[in-house]
């Protein structure tokens, strides 16, 4: 069996011993002669794999038992977030602001305004220099550039942006500052990949398919007292407050889901947990940006310095003839998923915590063997 | 590896043949060096195997291309439709009908009003003398005594009510009569589990954990044309005619799920297609339902006969403490699952297209026996 080297931006690569584990006991899990898949939500067996992803989670953000905050799997993934977090939070009257600095911030400040008609309540992109025309796409804001509403519900912002390869606060102590309002944050690309401080957050989500999973669940870790803040009078099964209450079990979870969660999740707690990876993690984005740097200008990174992601590493070649012919080189050479996102083309190397050193070692290897053979 | 007999009520058995085959192709997939859960959904690997479980259930339901009906496959179960549909066809100043015979038809009632309730519309139960009382969860309605308000945006029902064991129609043509009105029904514990005309229906629904695939994913089996009079003011995400119109890839599916579905339809087609399982799943029920009126009283259903479901067989012993006895006796020999909902008591045996005839005939011989000696 060769396996490929996966350099996808979601779904992306899972860590081997996470599917080896769930090919192992794919037909009998744990002596119970049926599949995990195949076990009631409701039955002991389960329930131990259920407690164990939520524990698991809960440990590797370094939240205790006495944090008051409750972590969720939902299904529907962050888009779907999108949407509840404002039937949740907005309510007739009321605002909350939106950061955005690329696709995925944009598309959260849609479906947070189609709601917010819905019921007479606004959602409101914060101005800032980097917000629209050319330079969209090419970094984060800094702190200071923002000016949140005094009375806004809460402050949404995405701390990295798959499509554009941007990241934010990795020189910073925290991502966008720190507003005196909530912080709701999507961190569906950057999630378990470097440390954060989940109680500066009053609720972070992330989908499980970049970093921690296959697609179909998404986490939420949300603080007790923000929920407690939430609206009670929309369909039961969009509460958060629902979710939390019943440990992620009001109506049937995405099971086998949360189980491979749970076999990623026990994957990175034995390699160090958060602290290991974000090391590695930073090792392969230096590695390949190098590749770019380094290159004479054959490969051009778009994203300024300060906020190159380290999950997705965008860049172009002198051409789209030229990309063509990397793209085949890569393929060649046992990699896939480099091909850029079709709305702004050029290249992009996921490099999530699945992806090893020695995999961004051997995409620099050819980045930089193909710049002198092509270049 | 000794495979259990498993009578769970969902999630539930699977066919061992399309576990296999994701057991074998866990970490490689069709030559491709990943797992299906790895690949890009928008990738070309991963869309032969969405479009295959698409044509697939098009395929095992009599579908033709000529049908104006979209399959669409979605995520939160059958219990987040219950409130996606409301928020997808009711507007301020309509109505639709409920007809309830059971915990599922009361949990989609109650997530409609609630819905209904934010937008100044209204969800009405149809009034008949086994919606409420003691008579409840005992029969299905028959059509006569149904009364649809003219004007009703849709009437919806559910085929088969799980927890009690009570199924639609199986000596009727049609489930509830045929109203002029659209018709949405819940077919979430029957689906492919019987021969049905979809074109009866405006839309019908199915979770897949019951007959078709592991939690975590929902279909949805959609008229165009009452898709074309849907509410197009929701979030994008909740609109059925955005999943439809991206052939259920607007975000990311749910794809290990999908895939799943696609091994469970093909080994469903392989077999024969709907009308074979509907006749196993006949002899299974009729093994059981013989096994409890042969009994002399020992076993008891509490179920009309005419209504009694072929998916889930409902019965009683004459004590709890015979009940529990029954439930060690089972255990003893390989099965699982047999114990009734935690809100009804008793046992149930759920006789899904996964499970064997071979299964319900063991189950049937232990209950005989077991009433020999314990009667």
């Amino acid at each position: 069996m060769t396996r490929v080297m996966n350099f996808s931006a979601g779904p992306a690569a899972l860590p081997e011993e996470a599917l080896l584990r769930a090919r192992d006991e794919l037909l009998d899990w744990n002596g119970t002669g049926m599949s995990v898949m195949e076990q009631s939500h409701r039955g002991k067996a389960y329930e131990k794999v259920h407690q164990e992803a939520h524990d698991l989670l809960r440990k590797l953000l370094g939240l205790t038992a006495d944090d008051k905050r409750s972590v969720i799997f939902l299904q529907g993934g962050a888009t779907q977030v999108f949407a509840t977090l404002a039937m949740n939070f907005l309510r007739a009257g009321t605002s909350a602001d939106y950061v955005s600095a690329g696709a995925w911030g944009d598309k959260a400040l849609v479906e947070a305004k189609s709601y917010a008609a819905m019921v007479g309540a606004s959602a409101r992109e914060v101005r800032w220099e980097g917000a629209e025309g050319a330079g969209k796409g090419t970094r984060m804001p800094h702190p200071r550039e923002l000016v949140f509403a005094e009375d806004a519900v809460f402050v949404h912002t995405t701390s990295n942006e798959t499509i554009h390869g941007t990241q934010v606060g990795l020189s910073e102590s925290l991502p966008f500052a720190d507003p005196k309002q909530p912080h709701v944050c999507d961190m569906s690309s950057d999630f378990l990949g470097r440390v954060i401080d989940p109680r500066k957050f009053s609720l972070l989500y992330a989908g499980a398919q970049k970093n921690i999973g296959p697609s179909g669940v998404v986490v939420l870790v949300v603080d007790d007292a923000f929920l407690e803040a939430s609206c009670d009078d929309i369909p039961s099964i969009f509460r958060y407050a629902t979710h939390a209450k019943n440990g992620s079990l009001y109506n049937t979870p995405p099971t086998f889901a949360i189980y491979l969660v749970r076999n990623v999740l026990a994957w990175l707690d034995a390699k160090g947990g958060v602290p290991a990876i974000e090391k590695d993690n930073r090792a392969k984005a230096k590695l390949v940006y190098d590749a770019i740097d380094e290159s004479g200008g054959f490969y051009t990174c778009p994203v300024e310095a300060e906020s190159r992601s380290i999950m997705n590493v965008v860049f172009r070649l002198p051409s789209e003839a030229h990309e063509a012919k990397f793209l085949a080189a890569s393929e060649q050479a046992g990699m896939v998923g480099l091909k850029g996102h079709r709305s702004v083309g050029g290249m992009r190397a996921s490099l999530y915590n699945a992806v090893s050193v020695a995999h961004a070692k051997a995409l620099a290897d050819l980045m930089r063997e193909h710049a002198r053979t092509s270049g």
